[in-house]
């Protein structure tokens, strides 16, 4: 069997005897002369470089990427019968780290405080004696509202931390019921949650179901004292109606790692708007645990057992 | 007894019957007729206030503030025989709350996405593709290793969630060993640590033994990728070497919450320091359980009990 690594990282997977791990070069297509391999481990590939080698790999029977969303690799046309395994978990620590970072920014006024230290201005109103929860304003996440859309395997990583912080989580995904031991509501009661969030925090995949998930209802359904935050994809929030609901404060503030055109049109509204902090997709991008992620799903299929992550298509 | 409780917040203690309160204004010294108390809760008085009564309070057994830091109290002239109690662990979650904002805003270069952002630039080199472990840089907290200097109420609220982000984390107080789990060594031996520190975290009391902790020295000792925050007290940075080591890339940034001078004077360098970030004295200021220490020690003082969180004087 023959296995595609990328060079766009340090991959050492341990490999039973008769696997054969080739590099390629993944910012180029996959060359003419490896088309002929078993399986492919995509990492940073363009959807551009796949689609133009997805038909044209007779023998493929398995593509893993190692981006825990396999939007990319769906979209280059690979033929049904190539089993697709995602980069699901990989990223878990990482993106959970830059959530919180983005998370604690917001509601410790962060870049309030930088804005007042270019004018050398010691912002009494952002320190010195206060409530612990002031009128219209989240300032600690102690006793916070937190709601997790899409409380997949990042989702669930970072609950645990900001429940340690003090905050209330909640979650939601496609099914409800209880997930590591916290409520997790379905899609469809989303709005009813709304109300009573105090910090939405989005890790949603890209699918065509999860287009403009936060739109200008559900926007407007938030309080105005409502954070919301972006680490899943750009796709899933309606970015006119997040300006239009930033700019007019009927939300308090937002951060995005995430948007829908990447890298951001200079000319995007996005970089003006109003108490927006924005991250440069930087959440992920450095799988952690994908040499063994990579030798379970090797042995797997050789075995003929269920690979780790298939993504449904 | 009649025990003197500020206005500056909402406190309301169980109070055993005979024990009476009297509510005072904390931006005004205690009012002649109130002088006769057994007891004060001190919040937000100026030192200069404190000072005005200290030696004019007949009857005052104890002073209570609610402040971690019993440095203003202390330096107010309450005589000898005055029981002094500090407010410690009422602010252990605010601090370690703000002091993770502001180690996560450096470990993940958020004011560097923020000044990316006001030029329209999608800042590729902070996000992407990249390794977990740049040569010469922190971008993340997983395996990095963590030394938090003044291991005491907050600190060791802090470390486990430093751990649970995945660091190392060590700490340093005035006596060595275990604390909560974590190794700590004593001050005298902080010199052998900090070539081995990722991060360091201060979070020492305003002290004349505490003074300019961090001198010049000690930040010559940290490696150039080191970052340093500071959640304690002002005086216990030597600030000029801060400002140096900062504008020299002796280390890679810092954040600092309080100053040696607070408001910061508007011509002190520390604005404009490189990669310094600043916030005014945001961390804490907002004591969660003032209620219960006050009712537990007032309780104490009856019965001839040791008080909870007495002060060293
Ligand atoms: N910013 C970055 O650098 C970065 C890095 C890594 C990942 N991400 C993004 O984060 C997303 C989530 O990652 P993860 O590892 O937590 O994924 P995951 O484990 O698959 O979780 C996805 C969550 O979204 C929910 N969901 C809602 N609608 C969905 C739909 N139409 N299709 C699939 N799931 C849907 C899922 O619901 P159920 O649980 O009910 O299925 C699940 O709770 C990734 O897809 C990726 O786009 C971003
Ligand atoms: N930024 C803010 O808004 C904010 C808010 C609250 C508190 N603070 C500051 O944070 C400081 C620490 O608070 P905490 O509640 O963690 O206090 P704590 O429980 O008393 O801990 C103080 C730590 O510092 C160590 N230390 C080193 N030298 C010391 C000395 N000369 N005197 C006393 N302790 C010394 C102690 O060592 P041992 O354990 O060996 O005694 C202990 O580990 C406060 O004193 C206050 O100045 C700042």
């Amino acid at each position: 069997m023959k296995l595609l690594v990328p060079t766009s990282l340090p991959l050492h997977p341990v490999l039973p005897e008769g696997v054969e791990a080739i590099a390629y070069d993944a910012s180029a297509p996959v060359p003419d002369e490896h088309l002929a391999a078993d399986a492919l481990v995509v990492w940073g590939s363009s959807g551009a470089d796949l689609a133009t080698v997805a038909g044209r790999m007779p023998r493929l029977r398995w593509v893993q990427t190692l981006a825990a969303g396999p939007d990319v690799v769906l979209g280059a046309g690979f033929p049904d019968d190539v089993v697709v395994t995602a980069g699901t978990g990989l990223h878990d620590r990482p993106v959970t780290e830059h959530a919180l970072a983005l998370v604690l920014a917001l509601v410790r006024r962060l870049p309030a405080a930088a804005a007042a230290q270019r004018r050398h201005h010691w912002a009494e109103e952002l320190g010195g004696l206060q409530p612990l929860h002031p009128e219209g304003a989240v300032t600690t996440l102690l006793g916070a509202r937190v709601l997790i859309w899409g409380f997949g395997s990042i989702g669930q990583t970072l609950a645990p931390l900001l429940h340690g912080l003090g905050a209330r989580v909640s979650g939601v995904a496609r099914t409800a019921g209880e997930r590591s031991g916290f409520r997790v509501v379905a899609e469809r009661d989303v709005d009813a949650e709304l109300a009573a969030t105090d910090v939405l925090v989005m890790i949603l995949p890209a699918t065509t179901t999860t287009r403009d998930a936060l739109d200008a209802g559900r926007l407007a359904a938030l309080p105005p004292h409502a954070l919301v935050v972006n680490v899943g994809r750009g796709s899933t929030v309606d970015e006119p109606a997040l300006v239009a609901a930033l700019d007019e404060g009927r939300i308090a503030g937002a951060a995005l790692d995430v948007t829908a055109e990447e890298p951001l049109p200079a000319d995007s509204p996005l970089w003006e708007a109003r108490n927006l902090l924005l991250t440069p997709h930087a959440a992920g991008g450095r799988p952690v645990g994908a040499d063994e992620l990579v030798a379970a799903n090797v042995a797997a299929l050789l075995a003929g057992r269920e690979l780790r992550n298939v993504v449904e298509r």
